[in-house]
């Protein structure tokens, strides 16, 4: 646990000190939750955003695109279901007049449980010695067989009354439980109340027309509302999906682990649009593809896994998350949700306006069922980057940093160096600079001992550094060095863009 | 007039009728002054978006990105001057209880008086026919110069009042002019307010602990709080500037005119730091490479003139606008603004931070100044659109409709047709499709005759159609048609990647 917050502290730190990542208004003290991307976060963001809309849209001829705006008509959320239930129970303690989150409270109470049971085991291991078997002790020990009653217990009661929104048993729990306030300790609760995490603004300047507006909390429904605008113009036939990318936003109660759970975050997210009854097949087909997606990264398959849930959403029905080993651990990147014609009826009743498709070949029309899959931005980007800052050890026993981001989504491709300040090295350089730089991202850099600067390039995720030196002048040739294997070729000017290209295009990457 | 209302009329039916733009929320009967971007408008807004950040960013050594999030900690908006002075004049009418600019309505009252003076002057033009001199008949007439003088007298005083912030000055006059309410009729006014054009909304869930906080009504700010950040973390050494696109929003009481004045848009901005007292020359430099750039896109350069301001914003030393002659008229389309160093030092003011940058060369500290190149996405977007939109004659009489796009930016860059739908001629397409979309965005049609799948692309603004035929099997050559000539060329299967490469290819406009 230790180490694997030492590793997240340094993906945090690395973040901002080579402009991945900085905090939020970051003279005014920080807005939490919140992050800007620097100039070369910005780039790795876009280079993400670029490879999962090339993959989606570009590559299928059944897939097509759409930007709708963060704004939209206020029924939109009432008729997804957000008005009513896109809430979070929380609760005020009267005396430190803090807020929480009521389940929370109580599942950190059993989480003390759980701790008492860890204690136990520990002294039973010490007791016992090599005899030990954990999993005999646990399903026979009384005391620890108590505990976990009590968990359980607890658990089911919360579970229930959450699903029949029965708040004031929730508070009846706390107070039986005598779950004090953590800053505290005081028990003087007031009702749990349901908070919606909608940011809600208003639209229009009349006291009399001004209208209640939301920031969207997913762009999903934005596809939904355009469905028959797309279908029509675009004249598409059923299977097609619709994909977007765009800013969500969630007034979380409890935002934290740096960019991985924001207030103003990025989805990518893509709905298509199936003949009912063929969700089934839909469902797998899309599963695989997103994981093959994923893999084609080439962040090592232990990385992800899948999670099929058990407990499914309003709208959905079946669901299944695809996690990446971040540094806290497994959590959830992408969503892959059966989300039946839910939306569609949903909309079509609160619209009054048909939502429904004709099928030529069955001569029918019907409302399509949908397989949504949608993921976040941001957290592909910390997957992708804090899989990518390792440090090595070297030879010669120094260690080196490097970002190893996959070349298609590193932000600068190459790094041109003269390799002294003169002898007009740096034309040369800036020449070849000014020849790669229509079709590449490139860096020119003539500061510090060469070495430093290969470091420098190394730890800011540079899959090549270019180095011309006073032979260049002779033969034309120039040094290219490899991030990950740190070889080092002598190749001709001219064979530089086929190289670099043969490493970082998409083509290569996604066949 | 009507003509120029017609052309617009016809833009914002094609962009509906070809998947550009919908209206927002459109199944809930819209959004007021609120778009989205359809299936074909993603990407023409998506290549612009492009076109500009490699022309900034990848082309300029000196220019990196950013990516600031929409919700900045609120003292921004202070130090910036939003929360004081981004505000309208409002003023409602108390029977009618419509809200309404108190400046518009004195405008308004002030167009009538000059349709006044165009009658006079056609009358005066059907009195003396040929012999009418316009120039001299409006300079002499002393009726015609008896409503110039109370125009002017108007507008001036509006101009004062408003300047001091004389609100009371603003509601006499529209009392004195006895203007009444546009719907009613209705001459029982409130007061003069202003109104603050900034969208806001609450940050966190505790009633203590929640943040009033703002929609970003501009981009630029969040690269002033970065500023030390990008420089330090990018080793910047000045003049360097920070690029960056994305939302603001602004609470407009008059929005109109279709995607021009939205109250959710998109900026493309960029901020260059300079050395203070080299303002003069980047001025000039930033004017003309800007300007470049838009000609780059081959749009004509008679639709493209310098505004420069007179009237200066509090924070500018020196500003012009690039306009563009949209279908109703010249209007805005990219401000150059020398912004000194307002920005940085109001921050520093309010933050308490330092925000300067040690010049090695000067050995000295100095607050550097700024000189903003600001463009509006969705105004891009309009001004391609609206002029790429043309109906040609052709020989045989008949007309056609083609959206004339830039290539570069063109949403589809190739269709591939076959010819017909059986011999082996769709296989064939598909597979040129196949070897194609990994490089460009490319659409497969084998419905109806040719020449109507030639018309649709034409009408879309795809600039090559791809037909294959039963020639194909043996020749493996295939018919290219160019959208704008119609010219039809028999080219090799194998030639086509770089032929279209050709067109659309970045490097060949921006050069």
């Amino acid at each position: 646990m230790a180490q694997q917050d030492d590793q997240f502290k340094k993906v945090i730190s690395h973040a901002k000190e080579y402009g991945y990542v900085f905090q939020s208004s970051e003279i005014y003290d920080g807005l939490s939750a919140v992050y800007d991307y620097g100039q070369n976060g910005v780039e790795l963001k876009k280079n993400i955003r670029d490879y999962w809309w090339k993959s989606m849209v570009q590559m299928h001829d059944n897939i097509v695109g759409l930007d709708a705006a963060i704004f939209m008509h206020p029924t939109t959320w009432k008729a997804s279901g957000h008005v009513d239930a896109f809430s979070d129970p929380l609760i005020d303690n009267k005396d430190s007049k803090k807020r929480y989150r009521a389940d929370v409270l109580v599942e950190d109470y059993c989480l003390k449980i759980e701790t008492k049971i860890e204690k136990e085991v520990k002294k039973a291991q010490k007791r016992f010695g090599d005899a030990f078997n954990k999993e005999e002790f646990v399903s026979t020990n009384p005391r620890v067989l108590g505990y976990q009653e009590k968990i359980d217990t607890i658990l089911s009661r919360l579970g229930k009354s959450l699903e029949k929104e029965d708040l004031a048993d929730v508070k009846l729990l706390i107070e039986e439980l005598e779950i004090g306030c953590p800053l505290s300790g005081s028990k003087n609760w007031t009702d749990v109340k349901q908070f919606n995490l909608m940011f809600g603004t208003k639209l229009g300047a009349s006291a009399e027309s001004a209208m209640d507006l939301y920031l969207r909390p997913e762009t999903a429904q934005g596809i939904f509302v355009n469905f028959l605008n797309v279908q029509k113009t675009g004249r598409m036939k059923i299977p097609f999906g619709i994909a977007q990318t765009g800013k969500a936003f969630r007034n979380e109660i409890v935002a934290r682990q740096f960019i991985f759970r924001m207030r103003e975050f990025e989805q990518m997210e893509m709905q298509f649009f199936i003949k009912p009854g063929t969700q089934g097949e839909w469902y797998k087909h899309w599963k695989e593809a997103r994981m093959k997606w994923h893999l084609s990264l080439g962040m090592g398959e232990d990385n992800y896994r899948f999670h099929d849930h058990e407990k499914l959403a309003h709208y959905a029905d079946a669901a299944a998350d695809i996690e990446f080993k971040f540094p806290f651990g497994f959590k959830e990147l992408e969503g892959i949700h059966s989300r039946t014609d839910f939306d569609l009826k949903a909309h079509e009743e609160h619209s009054g306006k048909k939502l429904q498709y004709f099928d030529h070949e069955d001569n029918a029309s019907y409302t399509p069922y949908v397989l949504e899959t949608s993921i976040g931005l941001d957290r592909m980007f910390l997957a992708v980057f804090s899989n990518s800052l390792v440090e090595e050890e070297l030879e010669n026993n120094t260690t080196r940093t490097v970002l190893k981001l996959p070349a298609v989504l590193a932000p600068i491709k190459a790094a041109v160096f003269p390799l002294v300040k003169k002898d007009g090295l740096p034309e040369v350089a800036k020449q070849i600079i000014d020849d790669l730089k229509y079709d590449f991202n490139v860096f020119y850099d003539e500061k510090d001992a060469v070495g430093k600067r290969y470091r420098r390039q190394d730890a800011n995720g540079t899959p090549f550094c270019i180095t011309v030196d006073h032979d260049t002048l002779e033969d034309k040739m120039v040094t290219i060095r490899h991030r990950d294997t740190m070889e080092q070729k002598r190749v001709l000017i001219t064979d530089l863009a086929a190289i670099i290209d043969k490493e970082v295009n998409f083509k290569h990457w996604i066949a």
